[in-house]
């Protein structure tokens, strides 16, 4: 029988490591339901329960996880749980040409505003119950700045091989902070196990972000999150993939604000080759046309991650 | 009174050049009623009227015209008249992983099949009337790789500054073979004006196209193509725009197979700051934390051109 665990951690870790105490057993099929922090260690009443840096609720021990196997991690609520978010105050440079950053506004908006010894955050009203986000300090009457929300997970993602112990800063293989919008309710992400358990870790909640999380942030807020895994036996992956209920994605995951999108896009077009010849029995050379008429590529973060998304509808 | 122009051309060309004689003289607001050829040179009725190597229809020159002006391309149809198209077999290799290139299916499909002395291309049937495509030589059971059309222009540009004539292979800031699966029927393309007259050329029409055009081709075609142009007095432009019904774009236009991400993508963002600022009365900062929120980038093509839409219902 599968069972539903109800887990909140008291202790929350900014690594993807295999040293820390288990936070909940769990087998195939079983539930979990549980909160994360915000990027910065608040949690749905702000109090400050970790250190700043994308705080990790886990690890979750997958009953039968071995390397070489891999989970499907079912997102099956991803919801707002309070009434406030941030977001940086000013695009990420790295978005920008260098020609036109020597005129760029200042990223000081208000010492203390957000957090402590931080003057470049905006804070966000977040309407949980409408589902909606407004920036709380506009200067300006030209715009509300009003948007519906589409709550994600930026940290989703296993123990790498070895004795590797990624922070939850950046991403690779093994998941990590990955800060896709398209890893939000309803999705179920598919990671590679490198490790007896796999070791499963989530946080870093967005309530809203564009393509490639340009700001260098969402609206980070704390979030309930409820999932269920599954484990494949053998299955081995070379990174993670993504399901929605419209498409099945293959995520080029590398490292935030250091890395090529040709080399993402690359990462992405090649696991969908893959994918598609090895579960869709198509030729490769299906797969390659496939890919050329109807793949969606988006930008998972601006000079990070790609993904490559293909509708559901145009698989066989 | 504005005019429509019907216009076939007999000569067409292969390069942005402001050397060969102008198809037509239009006035702004007038409307031309033409046609293009596919990308090897093939009409309507599938006649070679020009070498391969996306033969161009123009050059257009728009009246009153000047350097440090723009004018905006309204694609009032753009619409399939023959019923077959060709891509390549084979997905362009800057789409993959150096390490899985090895290993990859031949491009060779057979000799002849679509254009003399060329083995790498596979047909494709269109019904215009349905507009649909259909792969017309599939080895395969597995998928019967029939999508709907959703046909587009890949070149639409102007005469560069200077004596600059860029073949109609890459693109830049003055448009050329953008190869973007956006600029279709009821799109407008705003391109600066570099040349009296503007001296605008259109060509390379496909059926249907995934994003970021990975194979490099779509399903090449001919096409019936209907627009209508604006001029705007000194509203200089760093390079191409898009409008649809839906939404604004900004296009960091570089060479196709050959070109940074990255740097496409920081020109798109930059570029889509300044038109907010510009025209939609922005403040900078809430400029970004638009482009933060629901911002969308769109891969052009695969190692060249970035592009970034922003809802129109997310405007001020």
């Amino acid at each position: 029988m599968s069972e539903v665990h109800h887990v909140v951690a008291t202790t929350y870790y900014r690594t993807f490591s295999k040293s820390y105490p288990v936070l909940a057993h769990i087998a195939p099929g079983d539930t979990v339901v549980t909160k994360t922090l915000d990027s910065g260690g608040q949690d749905l009443n702000g109090d400050h329960l970790s250190e700043p840096g994308n705080p990790l609720t886990g690890p979750f021990y997958i009953e039968g996880a071995e390397p070489g196997d891999s989970i499907s991690v079912h997102l099956a609520k991803v919801r707002l749980n309070r009434d406030w978010g941030y977001t940086s105050y000013r695009l990420g440079l790295v978005a920008l040409t260098p020609e036109s950053i020597e005129t760029v506004y200042s990223s000081r908006l208000e010492m203390d505003l957000v957090r402590p010894n931080r003057d470049d955050m905006l804070p966000w009203d977040i309407d949980p119950e409408k589902k909606t986000v407004r920036a709380r300090n506009p200067q300006t009457e030209a715009h509300n700045l009003e948007f519906d929300a589409a709550p994600m997970l930026g940290c989703i993602g296993v123990v790498p091989a070895g004795d590797f112990t990624p922070t939850s800063g950046p991403s690779g293989p093994w998941g990590g902070n990955i800060d896709y919008n398209q890893i939000r309710e309803g999705s179920t992400v598919h990671l590679p196990v490198f490790q007896a358990g796999a070791l499963l870790y989530v946080g870093d909640g967005h309530a809203l972000q564009g393509d490639g999380e340009p700001l260098g942030s969402g609206i980070e807020t704390s979030m309930d999150v409820e999932f269920s895994v599954s484990l494949h036996r053998g299955r081995e992956l070379s990174g993670p993939r993504v399901e929605t209920d419209s498409h099945i994605i293959s995520v080029g995951s590398q490292p935030e604000f250091s890395s090529s999108l040709n080399r993402g896009l690359q990462m992405a077009t090649t696991d969908m080759v893959n994918w598609l010849v090895a579960n869709y029995d198509l030729e490769e050379w299906a797969a390659h046309q496939l890919i050329g008429m109807v793949g969606i590529y988006d930008v998972v973060t601006v000079a990070g991650s790609m993904a490559l998304r293909i509708p559901k509808a145009n698989l066989p």
